[in-house]
């Protein structure tokens, strides 16, 4: 996998992945990372990469020829999905980061300020994804969510003490609570089902704190996964 | 406002605040940015922070002792929202942002690796957030999401020329296009209404231009609206 991040804030993605499993993934070359900034592609002798709106209202607009000139210079994998972020887009679930790491390259076009200009869209034409009904300073934060969400999914990341196949969302569902040591902390206590040694019965009390937590937290996915497996 | 992140990764934290308009706000004393690590707190003698969980199961689970402490070592302001990140929490939202910037102070509990010892919950009950129905590696990500789009809402973060009173969700809709220099790029032209300086008619445009872009991309939020408006 390789990921290709258009950004006019290299150093946020970058140092983003030199920290803990991140970086782990990136040295075992699970996936390569490539920033390339628009402000290196412009045209404009004052090395602008955005102007006022036409039309007139608040915040600076990101100008069409940087982006796309610094998005045609990226060379294309096979299985290439391009995604532009923003919250406007389609919103990012769990089966869309399955759907991603089946890709051999993801480029992420990350916009800053008060957005693109339109025309990057039309030339483009990404996949406009949303990480949530909220609004940010730009696309960096959200293009990490993916880099991280879809790594997580890539043989070679997490190690052998660790499984994305018992996530939330990987059965539909949230997951169960955890415990660890010490087996008494300020009077709470361990659910003593866990200490027996009973794996069917370890299975049964996980998948039923799933189910419980689920119909509580998200009525919404509760419903899904009732319908799916009834 | 004064942000506390409990986070075993600091630098993710405060590197991401060192960046364009967070690093104003900064600057501008808009927020305070308080960043403690609970692997200071362990009593442990090896520093440990996690260990393998109780029932069984891959992953390294935080242990309580170092969390809670660290926690407890927080200086409270009288409004004071403790918020744990975690894909098992309240969908984060544009009208959660609005809540939390009435506040002074948010604490954000980021976990990692495969979760929290469940008597963290218990002990602090937290306001359990989620970004999105996807994993990440940790709640770094998301706690910036937060300091991120709560900071946009905040008198000072935001200069003159910007503004968040037209960002998506401001008015329930998805934004409209933006467009700025040149007026004509690859053959693609700027909307003529944008030109003629006519703002009723520049208003009404990109008024509608939300309801398409809204209905199209979102049903659900276009249905919300139209409830709400009628």
């Amino acid at each position: 996998m390789r990921f290709d991040v258009l950004t006019l804030f290299p150093e946020m993605i970058e140092q983003f992945c030199s920290y803990s499993i991140m970086k782990r993934a990136v040295e075992r070359d699970v996936f390569r990372l490539n920033v390339v900034n628009p402000r290196e592609f412009t045209l404009d002798k004052h090395k602008k990469v955005d102007d006022t709106p036409y039309g007139g209202g608040a915040g600076m607009v990101l100008m069409a020829q940087p982006y796309v000139d610094a998005y045609e210079s990226i060379v294309r994998a096979d299985k290439s999905i391009t995604v532009l972020l923003s919250p406007q887009g389609e919103p990012f679930t769990d089966s869309i980061v399955n759907e991603f790491a089946q890709a051999d390259q993801i480029i992420l076009l990350c916009g800053h300020y008060e957005g693109f200009d339109e025309r990057i869209r039309d030339i483009i034409n990404p996949r406009e994804i949303s990480i949530g009904d909220f609004v940010l300073t730009g696309g960096e934060l959200p293009a990490l969510c993916v880099i991280d969400a879809v790594s997580r999914k890539l043989e070679g990341t997490l190690g052998k003490l660790e499984s994305a196949e018992e996530d939330s969302f990987s059965n539909g569902l949230l997951e169960y609570p955890h415990y660890t040591k010490p087996r008494e902390y300020r009077g709470l206590n361990v659910p003593d089902v866990l200490l027996n040694g009973n794996h069917k019965q370890i299975k049964e009390f996980r998948y039923q704190e799933s189910l419980k937590r689920t119909q509580e937290r998200r009525p919404d996915l509760y419903e899904k996964f009732i319908k799916t497996s009834s």
